[in-house]
């Protein structure tokens, strides 16, 4: 790898700002990496469960992500019993990882009436199958999608801490607090 | 999508057998997208978390698969508390996301000295970290490595569930059981 391609890895603030602006690029461009994080919950009997999800916004001021989701879904009675989440994003291109740690909200009715209205209207339909998404049916396509908003909801990510580890000839392993003013410091990879 | 592109994902059986082969796919294939799953697992204190990890072995027969650590990193630790984890691929070739609940054997010392005999060389300096991953350092690359059999450790995942989502122009939700003899049954996506 040349050295001096990833120059923002060798700087604390610098890794910081570059991990922002490419969790702010999922939400623009939909081949960013960024545009699809796993979002990782835990069950009401405390096991780990983990999903792809989509970047629906980003706000750098707040620290905060947004995604959008059936209310009826399991993730979401998961984080209303417990509020915590992890975000992972690998980004081939950046050779880097991300790990945020992050805080919940599900928002929903006249909190998220503006968002919604301004839902796409066939991504509007992924807000509204018949039976509830997970429930078992006898076939595969056994299902019917009408859009509904009672069932949007918006989770609201506020981000805690950032684990970002780049590999190259040699790995840089950082961890961004916000009780510490993201400051930053490395960590052994 | 050509309809017949991929015609597994109409069939449970035929949907439960390409889910192995991909898998195992990834223990031969570095490119193959189930080389580097997300693992999730529940920290001391009942949050997620989540990281790359790379596929290291597959017994479909046993349905088990092999992630390799070293034995002082955090998800080691809460394995030890919490011995469950989530596995997730998304596997944009084939529009597939599958997502493993697995119950985990922390595996080290004799057990594993045959495995550990058969790492490359420069992987084993993936094992010996000083200070051990995680650790505060002053300087982005004030670490070294020297490979310790003694902090090589193997995860065992024994698969219990396997929900596998398929994108097409309907979307098509399935889960296999192992209690169930993998026999599989559709759910609403």
């Amino acid at each position: 790898m040349n050295p001096d391609l990833h120059a923002w890895a060798n700087n604390l603030s610098q890794l910081h700002l570059e991990i922002w602006l490419r969790l702010a690029r999922g939400v623009h461009d939909r081949h960013a990496p960024a545009r699809h994080p796993t979002l990782a919950t835990v069950t009401q009997d405390g096991k780990p469960q983990a999903r792809t999800v989509v970047l629906r916004a980003v706000n750098t001021l707040a620290g905060t992500l947004d995604i959008h989701t059936d209310l009826r879904s399991s993730k979401v009675q998961q984080l209303q019993a417990t509020p915590y989440a992890a975000v992972h994003v690998w980004d081939a291109s950046a050779h880097l990882q991300l790990r945020l740690d992050v805080g919940v909200t599900v928002l929903t009715g006249i909190d998220v009436a503006a968002i919604w209205a301004a839902v796409p209207e066939g991504s509007k339909l992924s807000y509204g199958s018949t039976p509830a998404p997970g429930q078992s049916i006898a076939q595969a396509l056994a299902y019917t999608n009408t859009p509904d908003a009672k069932h949007f909801a918006v989770l609201r990510l506020s981000v805690q801490t950032i684990d970002a580890l780049h590999l190259g000839a040699n790995h840089r392993r950082a961890r961004f607090d916000r009780l510490d003013d993201w400051a930053g410091e490395w960590l052994a990879p």
